[in-house]
């Protein structure tokens, strides 16, 4: 049987109301109340309910984390530091799944109903439009990967896109590559869109070929590079995700072409597989551990104070060297 | 503002109590008073409240997934199929991250304050003591990915692990290998036994050798091979895990030799990197997909009826042919 709070309030020999207060953040008791609360919840293994303490406080201490795209790996590492995040603070994940969602309403609708206390939407291709419609229904929101702008809806963390593909550019360069082209994800996505506009800037008029692939998956990068090597392909590539990027090093080495002699890969996000010794993507790391992090601060200070101006957060990206590239000039 | 209850009763002209009875399963409600009260809050946009209906029926429609190994890529797999499978039946995927945990006395506490109506552990590595604990603690469990046994504390759903083996062994047998090894992950973890005992026997006395990894893990993996490779390594090998055969492949692949011609590979999982047409990993699929819409099943019955004898269900695996093995001989 589950040991109830009448159970500590007897073995503390206090009033259940004592109890109550005791695990009730800022509620009033004294501090030798609270110490033999504490001592006889411990003795007989007695957790305080979320349920009957979100009854005084009107909190849920549920998180919600937005995802739609449960099959690009850097996601595991996003869900891994989300819960471990919450658990350290007391609160509780609620993963939703939005994947294929195109109704921002109705996924209000249904985290009204999950009872969630703010949301962290962790995805770089959901419209914009979504995390504006939490929003405007009062929910506590940040928008983890997502666009960062001057006048922000809603409060962003994440990398700067722009500055990204700028730091692709001169990646490329500084290493003698004269033709080069951009592979992107979907051209819908805000990601995608800013990280061409960089790459095409930092390449400050250089000769460039851009095309965008159906999704950020292995198979869209593959499919992708399929139809770049039947023209003359460029001399590198700046892929805007780490699996577009190992799809088309799969389609070039089909061809009996080899990476970087031929054809020279950059990648982005670092995501685990890029390190596998059989893969060694050269690729630039967006610091997924410092977004989370700051997403996590960013909801619980926005639960506590609604009013908060929306913020943008942003971390910086760092080249990781590995073997798709050649070495500088 | 929010829409309430209250909000819906006003707009259908009847009484919060019929409002809050046609949004409580199984409570007593005219079929013309639940038409007005579900017009009414379609028109207002209202969602009936997990909080405020968990009051009523005592259950919080929240569902644990337990995980503790948030590195290999089959468990994005799991997380997609299980929020989807919850949010379809109206229920919250809780995820709680046991990574490093050894003492279930904790998780029990933590689940109790996470106020889960029951708990799917997804995990072949978490030791069996947490699920007789969260059974002890009289929490709904049902352990996917765990070992089957003829008197199971709790439900088992997964596949037959020492079949598996057998299976393996049979793969092997067919293409004409004649000295092969098993190559598993830690040898404490129950899948790692059974999957060894089952390619043992299988193997009717044939030579083998047998090694462990320490963990699931693709740099556990290649550093197991490449220990094997120091001395006279078998013509093929079973790797208990995907991601320890994409780890020994790196390994031979690293030293000249090639795969299938000098050392066959055999996996186990089909995670997606495995279809990568340059990783092109033969594997032993687990049907993932019926496995965790078993386990959901299974831990809802759980909820409604909580003295279910514990129950064992197991989903056959199937070889998936890829370029790993040399054909049949």
């Amino acid at each position: 049987m589950a040991v109830t709070l009448k159970d500590v309030a007897g073995r503390a020999g206090v009033s259940r109301s004592a109890v109550s207060r005791t695990f009730t953040d800022g509620a009033s008791v004294s501090a030798r109340t609270r110490a033999k609360v504490e001592a006889a919840a411990q003795e007989l293994g007695y957790a305080p309910n979320a349920l009957a303490s979100s009854l005084t406080t009107g909190r849920t201490k549920l998180i919600g984390l937005i995802a739609n795209n449960f099959h690009n790996p850097l996601i595991l590492e996003v869900f891994d530091l989300f819960t471990r995040g919450l658990q350290d603070r007391g609160l509780r994940p609620l993963l939703v799944n939005l994947s294929g969602a195109s109704d921002p309403a109705a996924s209000v609708r249904m985290l009204r109903q999950y009872s969630v206390d703010g949301v962290i939407v962790a995805s770089s291709t959901l419209p914009p439009s979504f995390a504006r419609a939490f929003r405007s229904a009062a929910l506590p929101v940040v928008h983890a990967f997502g666009r960062h702008s001057l006048a922000p809806d809603v409060h962003v963390v994440g990398i700067d896109n722009v500055a990204c593909g700028r730091i692709a550019a001169e990646t490329l360069i500084r290493r003698g590559y004269q033709r080069v082209g951009f592979l992107g994800g979907p051209e819908s996505a805000t990601s995608t869109q800013d990280r061409a506009a960089g790459f095409l800037r930092g390449l400050a008029g250089a000769p460039v070929s851009v095309s965008y692939a159906a999704d950020y998956t292995f198979d869209a990068g593959r499919a992708a590079m399929q139809r770049l090597l039947q023209t003359t392909p460029a001399e590198a590539y700046f892929c805007g995700d780490d699996l577009l990027a190992v799809g088309a090093l799969s389609a070039i080495q089909d061809t009996g072409l080899s990476v970087p002699s031929d054809i020279g890969l950059l990648g982005l996000n670092d995501m685990e597989m890029s390190r596998w010794q059989n893969i060694g993507l050269t690729t630039i790391r967006q610091p997924v551990a410092a977004i989370i992090g700051a997403a996590i601060d960013l909801v619980v200070a926005t639960i506590e104070t609604p009013d908060l101006a929306p913020e943008a957060r942003l971390f910086p990206c760092e080249v990781i060297e590995r073997q798709s590239l050649r070495g500088f000039s």
